[in-house]
Order: structure tokens, then sequence, then C-alpha cells
């Protein structure tokens, strides 16, 4: 009766909306369910339950526009529909071979008020795990290109959830992971202290990266984020500490506003996953079912990979990316003097190719390989990398032909610095280049401060910028890994040859920051940065002590036998085996794992799973018979139940287990593993015991 | 034996230069000469007489960049070098066959006083004409990538010149003219009232723009501009009119710095161009000298050329650029509805090519061909056009070949409206594009504001930009014509095929604004906007009244001669034949000028000139023995004195002249003309009236 009155109210002074309902709309999949309705004042708002707990409460929606005749003011109600929605459809690479996308549509169709009575659509789907909505904006004629200055959307959380939270930087999301309370984030020390982050802007203490993890008071585990982020800014969230009510909060562009809109249009959508069981949240498709079907129609050509490459020991400075010491070390003729530290000689990654080859590892990238790397970062520079010019002692058609002749296919890397105008205007040379010399694949990196200058990594011009990278790339039939782009929104649906992202903080800061990366923080990453897709993390280091030199306190806070257990539980279909050769050669029993996990999946069961904690997932390889299963904990020792129901009933597997040797902790003795086989089957609940940072990686293959 | 104790107070404070020259450096060249110091703050000045008047007392040099640690405190003398070049090029379109580079180079070495200890050189070149200087910064090792904050160059000038200026705008020079004291500069009014220029940024009310043209109480021409702007903002000035100090501004990026630099480096020159006599400013070839020579290797493809295009008609509202009324004037299919208004039709662009072969025009451009023109403008959209779609009714192929089978070239349009990115994105497509159909020529467009938002017309980004667009035409052999591009400093001798700018307040004022061009327009620009080098100022209108349907107040203020001369006396290798075909077939006597005027020349004199009230010019044919003479005035009636004397003794012309006829006026009858041959020789003296805004046109043939 409340609403009812609410509603009438807001008939009252909206005049003449004949269409005006009288009842708070509604949507509902399962357990979720969404009412919308107009506030006292006139304002949109919408609440999402799950069951009969409250996840989000009536929360406002609205945009703000810089012509001050925006969506902010009082709506009428002039009408809604709704749909029903069940297919199912098959990612190109993915977890699971089939998606089933299955929801409830409601439509809302809203006026302003007062003149000029712009028109909105707020469109929502309700799925069984969660609800997505977006702002729709119809073709009229008082709204045609518009400028968004910010998004008004919140999310009103009821108590006082547990947050597993980065802080929103317009630049970066690389920061470790803190756990609190909502009521008590303040992102500014740790902004502060983060000095290995090359580039930070964060205007405002209390704000927070999405993908949000969430776990609420009464046991709901509720997860923000968005999804197909396209010509748009990163949405991030303003926590407002005592309310619990976060607000949308749109990366900015080089003047300060936001979006630029040209109706008919709309925004990314706004998704809330939600489930009482942790595991829900990890197995959700709802963010890839929010985006759009495959733009590219051959898609025969995108291939998952495992790689190796020169790489980490430039990371921990056994070599450098650099030729030469500087840009002014030159000789008399004015060319760089080698300072013999060079790490992409022709000769170093012949011995990757060898490595690779004689490890069945489809891929080789090679970083530092072209021309610009004495000044690449740091100065704002515009003409930085040509992309093409390799260093004098790397030859790329004879490391080409190295290669193909071993069977194994060289991966392009293109860091940009950051300079993303530069790029764009070498971007069909870098690409024909890849072409002739046959990189099937590319690594691309934006380290440092954007150019556009002003603009930022996650703001509406960069977004646009990876598509048309991607875009770009599909037509040269390559595929390509992104660096310090955008955090993920699914988009690896619509653009299938875009594998994987960095966006978030990788093993890399085991090797260049003395805190690295903490025990939990890979039980977070699946929660938090993988929910929107995958990340080129690079697991598999084997040596995880005393790996840079003069600095002994830096090490990987796993064990080995978690780093394996990586490869399962982060899911990528561009996976590298991140170490040194010479590290993975004194362990071949432990690299066998490596050499046979799979990249790509039929099936993918998360089969516990409790953020901040621990996670085993077990994946069915793509095409195949083996499951393969990784199972990670915390700082805590703990005992995996992996219970294996998931197995076909009546067949026998051989697991092979790579554990936790007894005593085994990651800071005293993390290289401690044990390999044992035992025969399985779906009846077999198996316990494996994981030391402190520990983990477990098993493949299950069908008994002969 | 002041100057030398300033000098020793510099010493003393300075401490240890051991190189520290006891008295002022100095050079120069003819009247013209140079004075730089250090003044007795340790600050390094420079001074310019011409004879024994001063042309600029002394002013300060120096930088302020964004580290605090700059140029802009007290520095030491450390040494000097001097030497003379004397040296003649050919370029490759020019005024005349050879160019003499003949200066006085006066090096001076200077290096902080305070720590960090930076070096900084100010290079001068004295010529017999005027003085140019830059910074430049040697290699060292404390200063590699530095952000300039400020440019600290200032002009003091003695007296209070009167000054011929427009406002400094950070995105257009499309101003008119103001005539005022220099003590008397305030451009706000008219940045107000300027409501035809689409996008305006002057921050202050004293900033003119450059070229600045000033005439000295004492009778002194001083012109004030840059040479070679290349990774670098315009500059623009900044008058204190209570001392007439100007003061250098940089035109700002996006965040608000000015300039981007990396040591070794260099500003563009600063220029200061000075006679006591009218006719040397124009003659001046000063602001070419100091350009690079020529980047492009093979310059035979270079063609100057005149043409006649799609574009009076839509400027004066006959047709329209867009093809339908809107981007929402959709059929039932999606399709854009015809307006029926649309100018570029392969019918009427037929009509355009048959004008042109009947009349040796060799060129037709086409504004409007391409998809996009319904909304191009106003958004800050970034994907504006594609540049290869045409509409529906344009058929490129057609028009290619209707065009090659009379003689005729097309020549290219691509209008960007500021979206610089997007045409960045697009430009190896479009410049493959024009290569197919056989476009040896591109006009491009910057109407709007830029794109990288936040970055301006005439900053360091987009100043790269436009040289970025000069290489990757010339790389596929095309001519450009830059429109709302940064106004020019001499840089077609360094890229030959960038033929022409717009930059200026051009013609088509005419067309879109009741107060048009004022009748000294033409007899300012030479003066100015013209001395940094060719304009697309779209001369030749015939029809002066009643060309705008609604609108009989507009009128062009020049009569129909006037328009005939300027031809000659603007310089451009590119020049439009602006009018209608119809309105040149109604003066079919009158068009012999366009049709005979060459665009290329040998030789060139100045006869007689004064800012804002008169100039004739006369001019030798590239390769021929035809001579080309105009000759304008302002609002005032007077009389031209044409001495021949350039003309070979012992040779007799015959003379077409193309004159206004009594009563020709502007304003009441700006078509009367009166077309006469005579015979003459160098030893004639022509003396022609010239209405109120009126001119003469003047072909010498030799007589046979």
């Amino acid at each position: 009766m409340i609403k009812f009155r609410l509603f009438l109210l807001a008939l009252l002074a909206g005049g003449t909306a004949a269409a005006q309902p009288v009842a708070p709309l509604t949507a509902r999949q399962g357990n979720v369910r969404l009412t919308v309705a107009l506030g006292p004042d006139g304002r949109p708002t919408y609440a999402v339950a799950f069951g009969t707990k409250p996840v989000v409460n009536a929360s406002r929606l609205g945009l703000a526009l810089t012509d001050g005749r925006g969506f902010d003011g009082p709506m009428l109600l002039t009408g809604s529909e709704t749909k029903d929605v069940d297919e199912t459809w098959q990612p190109v690479l993915g977890e699971v071979k089939n998606i089933r996308n299955h929801y409830q549509q409601l439509t809302v169709h809203l006026r302003q008020a007062a003149a000029p009575g712009r028109r909105l659509d707020v469109v929502f789907r309700v799925f069984a795990d969660g609800v997505g909505f977006r702002y729709e904006f119809p073709r009229q004629p008082r709204l045609q290109y518009f400028v968004v200055s910010d998004e008004l959307t919140e999310f009103a959380l009821p108590g006082d959830p547990k947050a597993f939270w980065i802080p929103g930087d317009y630049d970066t999301n690389e920061y470790p992971y803190t756990v609190s309370k909502l009521s008590e984030v303040d992102n500014s020390a740790l902004v502060k202290s983060s000095t290995a982050i090359a580039v930070r802007e964060v205007p405002d203490a209390q704000l927070v990266a999405t993908p949000l993890m969430l776990k609420a008071n009464d046991g709901l585990y509720v997860n923000l984020h968005e999804a197909a982020q396209v010509d748009y800014p990163a949405m991030q969230l303003h926590v407002d500490r005592a309310t619990r009510r976060l607000t949308a909060r749109l990366v900015p562009d080089a003047v300060g506003t936001k979006a630029y809109v040209h109706a008919p249009g709309h925004t990314p959508w706004r998704t809330i996953i939600v489930s009482d069981k942790a595991p829900d949240i990890l197995a959700s498709k709802l963010i890839l079912n929010l985006n759009e079907p495959s733009k590219i129609g051959n898609t025969s050509w995108i291939k998952p990979m495992k790689f190796v490459g020169v790489w980490w020991e430039m990371q921990t400075g056994k070599t450098n990316w650099r030729y030469a010491d500087s840009a002014d070390t030159l000789n008399a003729a004015g060319q760089l003097i080698a300072n013999g530290h060079h790490g992409a000689t022709t000769a170093n990654v012949k011995r990757y190719i060898n490595f690779a080859a004689a490890h069945h590892i489809p891929g080789v990238l090679v970083e530092g390989w072209n021309e610009g790397w004495e000044d690449w970062f740091g100065n704002w520079k515009e003409p930085v990398f040509d992309f093409v010019t390799p260093y004098p002692d790397f030859n790329v058609a004879e490391i080409q032909q190295y290669a193909a002749g071993k069977g194994v296919q060289m991966i392009m890397h293109n860091e940009t610095s950051g300079a993303a105008t530069n790029y764009e205007q070498h971007l069909d040379t870098a690409y024909s280049f890849m072409n002739r010399y046959g990189y099937p694949a590319v690594k691309t990196g934006y380290v440092g401060r954007i150019i556009p200058r002003g603009e930022h990594h996650d703001g509406q011009w960069m977004s646009n910028h990876y598509v048309r990278v991607a875009e770009t790339a599909a037509k040269h039939h390559v595929t390509v890994d992104m660096h310090e782009s955008v955090r993920p929104t699914g988009l690896s649906r619509t653009y299938p040859n875009w594998v994987a992202s960095e966006a978030g903080r990788g093993n890399e800061y085991n090797a260049f920051t003395p805190e690295g990366n903490a025990p939990e923080h890979e039980t977070i990453m699946p929660f938090t940065r993988f929910m929107g897709g995958p990340m080129d993390y690079t697991p598999g280091i084997f040596k995880l002590k005393d790996y840079v030199a003069g600095h002994p306190e830096r090490q990987v806070r796993t064990t080995l036998a978690k780093q394996l257990a990586l490869y399962v539980v982060l899911y990528s279909p561009l996976q590298m085996a991140a170490d040194l050769p010479e590290n993975y050669t004194a362990h071949p029993d432990a690299f066998k794992f490596i050499e046979d996990v799979a990249v790509d999946w039929d099936d993918t069961r998360v089969l516990e799973a409790e953020p901040g904690e621990y996670i085993s997932t077990a994946r069915l390889e793509k095409g195949g018979e083996r499951w393969f299963l990784g199972a990670i904990t915390n700082a805590n020792r703990r005992t995996a139940t992996l219970n294996l129901s998931f197995l076909p009933r009546g067949r026998r597997y051989t697991a092979t287990l790579y554990a936790d040797a007894p005593g085994a902790d990651w800071k005293t003795n993390p290289e401690a593993y044990r390999i044992s086989t035992q025969t399985v089957s779906a009846g077999t609940t198996l316990r494996v015991p994981l030391a402190p940072g520990g983990g477990c990686a098993i493949s299950l293959v069908p008994a002969k």
C-alpha cells in the first residue's frame, strides 16, 4: 500500500502521464527478484532480493548530463514490457562448452517529468544468479549527442558486508586486495605506498574498483561489476561508509567529463551477481551472457596457447629489455652501445624455443626485441616504439625460421608505454609485420601515462582504443593479450581473439616488489578480477626464493604445488609457464603437469570456494576426457575436500596428485612437493592437505 | 661601459665561468644588428636594431620547465661562436626560382648559474632583413626529457607601433584583422562577436596571433612570427599595453602544459623581419630560409594546380554537403532519405568537370561526397567520417573515369571535423583510396573541437599531426591543402607536398557572414597570414552581390577586377576559381585571366605596398616569359603606379589590363570592369586607377 501511494504521488506530480502504472514493476528468475519503482521524489529506483534476503535496497537510477537537462530529476513511468529468454550458445574459447542464457527482461520506459521531456529506458535482465541493467537512450528529437557528466546509479547495500577491494584508480588495477568491512574502506595509505605501480590516480579515498566482491552478514555473496563496457568509461564505486551506499563513478576524460553518447545508444550493463554459495559466483556466466555475440565471423584461427618467454629473467633482473644502458650511450657512429645484458638476443631466444619444443609448449614470447627500450618509460613520450624495428642482436627472420622448424610459434610483444596514439598510427604496419613473420598472437602493454595526454587507461577513449586494437588484430588473424588495459567485462565473447588481459596484479609483483602478492591473493582474484574475463597471470614459478640477485627477502608467497594449481584455478586460454627453462628442468616431474594441463575447456566445476580462503576447481579439457583439478589455500593450512562426483559414473581415472609435501610452507619450504598417483572414480572424495600458502594440482586421466 | 660592468657583475655572481666574455656579443648583416648580453640579474637578453633605429629593445630570453629547474634564472655565458653562411637553393614550388640564404650565425652557450647547471644554447641568425633565433638543448646528463611550462621570450618594442592583429586563439586564425596601436589591443569584443567561427578559445584579451605585422612610429616595418614550428606548440604574443612588451605564449595541451621536448632538441625559430620599406617584408625569404630543406627526395610528382569545385554553391546555400536532412532521416530499411539538395552528385560533378575541361582548369574539388555530413559537426564526435564511403549519388569510379577522359584531375576532400585521432586511424586507408582512384591532391579540414579532447588546433600534438598527415601524403604522392590547421611557418620548404593551408580568414566568410571580409582585408593578409606560407584563399568570385538567396545584405567587399588581382597578390601554388561555372560563363572575357594566370613562379617583384592600404605585385611564370601583375587597394580609391622596369630591356610586351571600369565601387557597382590592351616595355610606368575596394590584373605577354 505504501508503494502504491508513492506512485500515486508521482502520478499527481507528473501530471499527464496517461500510461502511469500504479504498482512497482517486478521481474524474477529463480531466487532473484527485482523491483523497480519511482521514489517519492519522482526519481526511479530499483531493488534486488535473493529469496527473502535483500541484496540491494531501493537504489537510485539516473544520469546527469553536461547540458544540465539530464536524467537526474523527476521522471514519469510511461510504460514497461517484460520478456523471457532461454537460449544456449557456445563460446569460442571458454570454461564450458555450452552457456545457457536464461533471463527475464524488464524494460522500463521513463520520461522526464519536466521539459524537455526526454525519454530514457532502463533495461533489466534478471537471471537466477543476479541482475544486469543498463540505460538505453531511444532515438528522439531532443536527445541526440550528449555528454554524461555523472552516472547516478547507486547500490544501497544492507548491513555492513565484508569487501574484497582495490582502490578505484583511473589508470591501474594492479593494487593488492584489502579485505575490510565496507564501512572501513580507505584506500589512501595503500595508494600512497604502492610506488611500484607506474601511474596511479585515485581521486577519492573511498573509491573502489569493480569487480567488487562482497560477503554480507547474512551469508550472501554479492559481486558488483559491469558487462560489455564499450564506448563508455569504466565504472568505479564510491563508498559512503556511513550508509554503505555505493555510487557509480565514471573514469573521466581529459577535460573532466565522462562519456560522449549518441542516441540511439546505451551504457554498459551494471551487474549484480548473487548467491548464498560462493562457488556459484565463480561459476556465473551472467557477465558473458550480457555481452554481444562474436563480431568475428570465422573464428577457426583463434587458438588457446601455453607459452614460455624471455620475460621473467627481465623481471628478476638477470637480463634487461634494453640493449644499451641509455639512449645517449652511443658510439662515434651514433649507434647504441650494447650493455651486454640484453635478454632478447637471437641465441637466448633459441634457448627458449628449444625448451618449448622439447616440452610441447606451443609458444614463445619475447619482450625487449625492438628498438626503444632505453627510454621507453616515464617521459610521456609519444614516438616511443615503431613496433617493427628489432635490435641488432635480434634476428626476426632467423628466429622465425628456427621456431617454425621446431613447430613453435613466436608471440609478438607490442609495448606502447601508454602512447596509444602512437600505437594507432602504427597499427596496420605492426600487424602486417606479425603476418609477414607468422606471429599468431600479440601481447600488448600500456605502462605509463596515456597519450592522448589527460586521458586515462580506464576512460572512454582508451576503452575504445582497446576495442580498435582487438578489431585490427582480428582483421589480421592475430589474438591479443592486453596488459595494463582496462579490466575486462566479458568482451571476449564479442571479440574472441581478445583472449586475455592482465589488468590486475599478476605474479610479476613477486619479482619487483618486496611485498609481492599475499598468500590469499589468488583466492580473491577469481572472485574479483577474473569475473570479467581471463587474465594473463603468468603462473608457474618454480624457484620461489632467491630469484632476484641481491634481494633474498623477495619470495613468491605460494608453494610450488600451488603454482601448478593456478593453471586450473585461474582461467585463461593463454597461460604462461613464466619461470626460466633452467628452473623447470630442475623439476621435470612437476613441470609434467604444466605440459599436460589444458587451456581450453568443455566443463568446469567449482568444488569448494570461499573468497580470501580457498578455491578448488575441476575442469574437463576441450574435446577430451581428461580432467584437471586445482586446489589452493591462503596462508592457512587446510585440507581440500574434493568430491569427484562430476566424473562420469562407472569410469575409473588415474589421478596424479602434485601436492605439498609434509613440511611444505610458502615461507620456509615452498618447493617441497610430492607427486603420487591413485585410481579414482565418481564415488571418490579426495582429502588433500594443503600447506600454508599451498595447493594441489591433479590430473585425472581415464584408466586404460 | 655600462654593458661591460653588467657582464662583470654576472661573472662575479656566477663564480667559475672561465670562458666568460667581457663584452656583449653581436652579429650583423646589412642594416640589421643583433646584441646579446646578460642582464644585471644574470638573465640573457637580446636586442635588434635596423641601422640606427631600435627594432626590439633588450628583451628577455628563457624557458620555464615544469620541473621547476628551467632556464628562467641567472645564467652563465660559457662561450659563443659565429659563422657566416651564404648559399642559394631552389624551392620545389615558389614565388622565385632561387632563394638566397645569407646570414651571420651567432651561437651563445649558456649554463644555469645555480644547480643543476643545465646547458642551453641560443642560436641567432642575422639576415639583411631580420633575425631568427631559437633555443637549442644540447645532449647533457641533467636534461633529457622535459616539459616546457612557459616560454619567456620577449619582444620589447620601442614606441607604440601600429599593429595589424587578430586574437591569439588556441583553435583558429579566422578572425578579421584589427588595426590599432599596440597599446590599444583588446580582443574581447571581437572574440565574443565572432560567432561564425566554430571553435574559439582565447584566454587573454591582450593575446594576439602571429604573424603580427607592426609599423613603428619611425617608419620601420616589423613582422614577428616563427619558422619551422615542428613538435612544438604555436607561439602567440601577450601584449603589455603599458610597456608595449610582447611575451611569448605557447598554446597549451590537454593538461595545461606546453611542450614535451627531448634533448638534444630545439624550439622553432622566432622571427623578426624588419625593413624601412614595406615591400621588403613581403619579399622576405627569412622564414623559408630558417626551415629545413625538403625531406622528400623525389619531388617530381608535386604539381601546382588551379581548380574549380563543388564548394561555393554549398557555402552560399544553393546545395548542401549533406545527403539527408539529418542522421535520423531514415527510411524503413534504415537508409538515409535524400533531401534533394545534395551538391556532390555525379551529375553535378560532371558539370564542373565539363567546365574545367573547357577552360583549361586542371582540377575539380568536391566536398560532401562521403557519408557522415548529416551530423559531422559540433558534437565532439570521434568516428565522424571514414574517408572512403561515398554517398549513394556520388559514383567514385564513374567520376574518376569521366574526369580522366577529359584530362581533368579530381581533388579529394577529407574533412575530419577536428577528430584527428579518427583521421589518423584511417590515414593509410584514405590515402590508398586516393591512389586507387587517381586523386593527386587532398584538401583536409578540421572544423570543430579537436579530438584528442582537450588538445587545440595550434598545440604541439596537432602540429605533429599535420606533419604526420603531410608525411603520409608524401608516401602516397599526394599533395595536401590543410584547412583549419595551425598557420604555416615555412614548412612547405621541408614538406613541399604540403602546398597550401587555409589557417586564416578566407573568401568563404563573404558567403556565410554579414560582415564578410573588409575591403582592406587582402591588403593585410600578405603581411600577416601569408608570411608563413601559401594560403588557399579561394579567390575569383564574380557574382559579388545577391549570391546567397534571402541575404541581399551579403556581398563581397571587392570589385571583380580585384578578385582577379588576388591570383597574383596572394601567393599559392594551389588556387581555386571559387565561383560557380554559371557565374564564370557570364563573364568569359574576365575569366580569361584566371585561365591564363600561372600558379608557380620564377620571379616576383613587389612594386608597391603598404599594409592595410595597397599592394601591387608582379610575377614571372615558372619556365615561361609571361608576367602577371596584380594591384589591389583597400576601401580607398587610388592610382596604382606600376613601374615595369623589371621587364627585360628591349623586349616589348602586350599588356592586357583587367581594370575597374569608371564608376566601379565594391559597394555599389562591383562587377564593372574594363579590359584593354597596350604595348609596354621596361621603360613603361602604368598608372591604373583602382576603384574603392578595387584592383587590377594584368597579363604581360611578349609581343610577337
